[in-house]
């Protein structure tokens, strides 16, 4: 039985599980891959971590390259997660150098993806990233190789579980943000650099790569990806989305108008019966709209251990099962580059949230405005339980019918200028 | 540039639409197979049928065998869809004469699937069937090749979009069955056999090749999947349910117990929050379990030409870039036998209705043979329309706590016995 040679950089929760895996399942995956792995070399930063296999068994690196140097192995599995630095030094290398490569590194993708892409593609390299984007789903490999035969327009995602567990958290118990993010931290769901998950980073990186996969484009620079995290939502703008029948997620939108690529990431009221609204807790969604297939959606865990071990033995069967490889489904050379279109032709509903002072003509001076720019009002909301705080500032809740992202923000922009008002108000798209 | 040489047998809706298909997408194809796709034969039961393709552009054969023999093609693709006869014969002549195998047919891989999948693995060829189970999820690979890190251990799921259609619309519109099965036909979403929708078989022969690619064993002998169709379900069921919260659905069911496979399809009543709750129309819907993933659920398409044909565009594919291919993920040789376990051990709650006499001592004499067989009322419902009817039955419901199936339907057997009972009573599985 032949070999697959495996090395190993970056022992954190994932790398570290995937080891245990590999000892604890060598038969069946033996069986599956007709082949036995070997891992000829693990490499992480801190040697002495306590962690759950054991470091002896194997030959340790301090250097991913010295070891990708010295063991030459068939796959470099690259779980370190920086966005470029040794991480991208040490896929670049072993891209040069006939080295295949798996890597789970979602922001390396998404900021240096195309360079590194176009390398694999033109020397005939399997560089695969299932583990990227929703850990437990196998939403790459379905959108590269499954789903072929579509054209789709439209991905609408819940990418990022810690978000998604803050939210819900704040839907089901009625807490507010901060109590939900400490809640989140307490259970070790928030990453050392919580602004990744929290300010919709994380999120944008993985509707990059789906994107760029489903629309066979070029991955588009990431700085034209509009990204609002979710730390201005409070409990008030949950509870008035239940009383509109909506929930909030924190939604990744990629889609095809025009023929450009609009691309977001964004809290988003959604109608509580939609199948995104019903995913909960640290959970992943993924709606994907062809014209072939209409309407598709994956619900699973997007992180942890072993939901992103299965993606990454899914790429060791992937890389032992092909006879080539393109690593966006078609060689890099023929993806188009896809251009741009702004949030601003974001065409939709609004709910806006604004701290307004108790004094009369206020609410005159705000629908002014609002006329000004041809936006009506849908539904002008009270919170009654707020009416009874002894604050000069009351809450001023509506819903706006459909008009541009621009033009809403324009206004808003002005309505921030009135004296009446305390604060920025809060806008939040409302998908119907 | 390579050919890939295909003949293509069955030309209804879905053969049709994969000539047209391949027709209209030639540099896109050629993109991702770097190979040209040759249709060196078609055959079809009747040559003069309106399609949406000329037939003329082809070579047209009356025997799928002859066809095969004087073509010699890569690929045979099977859309003929016979349990047996002509199918199986020209499936089998393939795969003994070193020809890869394309098929949609649900029945038969039901039925034959072991002998024909034990040749295809002995003979190295590749014996692919995407198309036969969900039409647009890619669910066959994803749990073959994506989620093969993963002891499974349930799948639940919506996998005829006939009944299911039938069940939404019984349940939006509230009509009765008979209505609804008549719309169903006129919408053309019935086979020209319906028995195979509405008793649930077409389901089974699904659920029974999903539990073999799950549980990494043989395909079970048909006559052990107990299967229940949704012709006895009433508007007043639905009806009833909805006043619990819950919806019924026509569920596959495959699980290991006690390591034993559990395998049924029946009507459920689902609670109103679940995903699978959500699966509306013509969709489908699966819900697949596992140790490392927890639970993962997939939703989309089911039937039709455009979605079967993605899933044999798939294959297609597969087959072109693999190095080797087995059927059910694993060499047949190395599948295991499972044992099966039958419904009478599923532990649940139950929802019975029956109609009968407006008499004393009726309810008494029932709830004495339930208290007999240690089945205790958890809810007990009248509908108070039906109590206006001037008619010597009202009609009885009522919910249980759990019991084993085997305990239920024999105290309802006792039950039926009683002469204040008219008919049968109905006897819904209840997933809390």
């Amino acid at each position: 039985m032949n070999n697959i040679n495996i090395n190993i950089a970056g022992l954190g929760n994932v790398g570290s599980y995937l080891i245990k895996y590999i000892e604890n399942n060598t038969s069946s995956l033996e069986k599956k891959l007709n082949k036995k792995i070997i891992i000829s070399g693990i490499c992480a930063k801190n040697k002495n971590k306590k962690r759950i296999f054991s470091i002896k068994n194997y030959q340790w690196f301090d250097d991913p390259i010295e070891m990708i140097n010295e063991s030459k192995p068939d796959l470099f599995i690259e779980l370190m997660g920086y966005e470029k630095g040794i991480s991208y030094d040490s896929i670049k290398h072993s891209l040069n150098n006939d080295i295949n490569v798996i890597s789970a590194n979602k922001a390396l993708i998404a900021h240096h993806g195309n360079e590194l892409i176009d390398i694999a593609d033109n020397n005939k390299l399997a560089f695969l990233f299932e583990a990227a984007v929703a850990g437990g789903i196998p939403i790459v490999k379905s959108i590269k190789d499954l789903m072929v035969g579509n054209n789709f327009y439209k991905i609408s995602a819940i990418l990022n579980g810690t978000t998604n567990y803050i939210l819900s958290n704040m839907t089901e118990k009625n807490i507010d943000y901060k109590e939900a993010l400490e809640d989140a931290q307490k259970k070790g769901y928030v990453e050392s650099n919580p602004d990744l998950d929290i300010m919709g980073l994380d999120s944008a990186h993985k509707i990059s790569i789906l994107s760029s996969l489903a629309f066979k484009c070029k991955i588009l620079k990431f700085d034209n990806i509009y990204t609002e995290g979710i730390s201005k939502i409070n409990k008030h703008d949950i509870e008035f989305a239940r009383q509109l029948n909506y929930v909030i997620k924190l939604l990744s939108v990629a889609k095809i108008k025009d023929n450009k690529l609009v691309i977001f990431v964004r809290p988003i009221m959604l109608n509580d019966k939609s199948q995104l609204a019903q995913v909960n807790d640290v959970l992943n969604g993924i709606q994907i709209y062809s014209q072939e297939l209409g309407e598709i959606f994956f619900e699973g865990k997007g992180a942890g251990g072993e939901p992103t071990t299965n993606s990454i033995i899914s790429d060791i069967i992937e890389y032992n099962s092909k006879k080539s490889f393109s690593s966006l489904g078609i060689d890099f050379k023929s993806l188009r580059i896809c251009d741009n279109l702004s949030i601003d032709n974001e065409y939709s509903s609004y709910y806006i949230r604004m701290e307004v002072a108790d004094k009369p003509g206020v609410l005159a001076n705000i629908t002014s405005l609002l006329k000004d720019n041809n936006i009506s009002i849908e539904t002008l909301i009270q919170n009654p339980q707020n009416k009874q705080n002894i604050s000069d500032y009351i809450p001023l809740v509506f819903t706006t019918h459909e008009t541009y992202f621009k033009n809403m923000n324009e206004c808003i922009k002005k309505i921030s200028l009135l004296e009446a008002i305390k604060n920025t108000p809060i806008i939040i798209q409302i998908e119907k």
